[in-house]
């Protein structure tokens, strides 16, 4: 097994303060690998990185379009958003397509990510509900795919419940990965999930990127998805969030989308790519630096939301710089940026 | 150089999902190692876990009892405070005391860092302030030796204020580490920070702990900065910090403070040893584990606080446990706590 490599390293004076190890890979829609560093081939938790997969039942069983769900319902489906308000509108709106409200959520309540939106929450006098769950636009869903066909939601979130097999079904086609006892894991929003190999997580994405290797309506849903996603970068995570910037500037040449414990995937459409990488400590920031690292180099963009996350000033609560969070490398090569001003 | 060891690993269902390493070390007064663990000698910049440090010129100058600061303040000054109102309230009042207020800090403004107390404060349609600064008691300890010593404050985070002297001189006597350009940053609160080793951080709280090897007047602020601290765990983190909780139950044995970027020291009087710990990448959360690892081990302390932060349950939005979060063996040794029921 290849040991990690460093992904991004924060600096402070002429020091390096704090350094992120992990893997990447870059993949087809074959499985052939186009680049790889450390380890991806130990099995992961994705985390909210397959939101889009678990999307695709929503599509292909035919529930978008019985409670007819716009394009900014389905970003919102295949989104960790911050609890603002636009996000928690869609949210309430696709349950109330169904006859239902957020009682009907079973993600749990947590006050909004963001904090201007917490604190705006707090002044207006109201409280947290599950709607403000950054993982509530794939609960309401879920309870769109329920209804829709014929079952009670009441549950959705058990593994035995007719919409979590539909999703286990199709995370284990598109990844090509059987779920088992030992690979099994439950999700920060109560819903099972599963351990992949980095390199599954890539190809899964180059085959959604391109349809590629995916049935006819799976593909289909996936070119859906991808248009809504492109459509609305900030359905997908939120005010000053790395998928939202990138997708802003970027999409549809371009997709990302970050889980917890420092995963994120990225999609390359038009070069037939999917990246996946795992921060191993779980930090945020590396996986967010290494990301854009590799969309630059096997995207052949070049963008100043990407060289951003690449190589940023540090700052202090005085707005004086005092040191950067920089990418490895390794991983940047010919495409490193200059320091930033 | 000895490689970096485990500090400690999350757990989803049956896998480890991420992982910390660093180092740690614990000395006693004389410089003799008693444990060390991976690179404790590379300089690391230690932020915050130099406050107390820091705050011996406040005592050694006569500034605490110029302007009769109780234990309240004098555990403020130590701090990194979670912006919540008892720790507001000091800090303004460290400053009336010298007939200044919040306009004389120039540690930045942020809005608390206790998320429950950022949105009482927009609700009463307040602003944030530089008193609810992380920092501001350090800060208005600042202001007070100025004023103490006939200083005019202004500009008392630039390097060449005699506060910054003061505060630097006694650095360097108590690490025993010269300040170079080479090892200078700036710290997330404006004021400059040196970069020493892990070991000589660890050897410097050692003194501090027992007084040994510091002048009479530096013994004896010690000993006055414990005796407020161990009074005030509250003031020097606030509601459910790591320094607050380990210390409500276990000063004035022990006594710890966390740092930015992963840092953590640990004092254990009785004992006679200081704890230093470096997360490499800057993971608070695995500090803490191994610093309650090392208290648990070398104070040979037995608490439900240290065996929490040993090793506690993770759970999801609904309360549900996915996993846990647990130190390393190689850091608890016989000290390993059962599983979290």
């Amino acid at each position: 097994m290849p040991h990690d490599v460093l992904l991004a390293e924060a600096t402070r004076g002429n020091r390096v303060e704090s350094r992120h190890y992990g893997a990447a890979v870059v993949v087809d829609a074959t499985g052939k690998t186009v680049f790889a560093a450390g380890d991806v081939e130990t099995p992961i938790y994705p985390r909210s990185t397959v939101k889009a997969l678990q999307a695709l039942p929503l599509l292909t069983e035919g529930a978008a379009d019985k409670y007819n769900l716009g394009q900014e319902a389905l970003a919102l489906a295949c989104a960790s958003h911050q609890g603002e308000p636009a996000h928690v509108a869609v949210a309430a709106d696709m349950l109330a397509r169904t006859g239902r409200d957020a009682t009907s959520l079973e993600c749990g309540t947590h006050w909004p990510l963001d904090a201007r939106a917490a604190r705006a929450l707090a002044t207006s006098g109201e409280q947290a509900s599950a709607l403000h769950n950054c993982c509530s636009g794939k609960h309401a869903g879920f309870v769109c795919l329920s209804c829709a066909t014929g079952h009670d939601p009441e549950h959705y979130t058990r593994p035995e419940h007719p919409v979590m097999q539909a999703v286990a079904r199709t995370l284990e086609e598109v990844t090509g990965i059987p779920h088992t006892d030992d690979n099994r894991g439950t999700d920060g929003c109560a819903i099972p999930t599963w351990a992949i190999p980095l390199h599954a997580l890539a190809k899964a994405y180059a085959r959604f990127a391109t349809g590629q290797s995916l049935t006819p309506e799976r593909a289909q849903a996936a070119t859906r998805l991808r248009s809504a996603i492109a459509a609305n970068p900030f359905m997908v995570a939120g005010t000053n969030q790395f998928d939202t910037r990138v997708m802003q500037v970027l999409a549809p040449r371009v997709f990302t989308k970050m889980g917890a414990e420092g995963v994120m995937i990225a999609m390359l459409p038009e070069k037939g790519l999917g990246i996946a990488i795992k921060c191993r400590d779980g930090g945020v920031r590396a996986a967010e630096a290494a990301a854009a690292a590799l969309i630059a180099r096997f995207g052949t963009e070049n963008n100043p939301e990407l060289a951003h996350f690449m190589r940023q000033n540090l700052k202090n609560w005085n707005g004086q710089s005092v040191g950067e969070f920089r990418v490895s490398a390794t991983l940047a090569e010919d495409h490193y940026p200059a320091a930033p001003s």
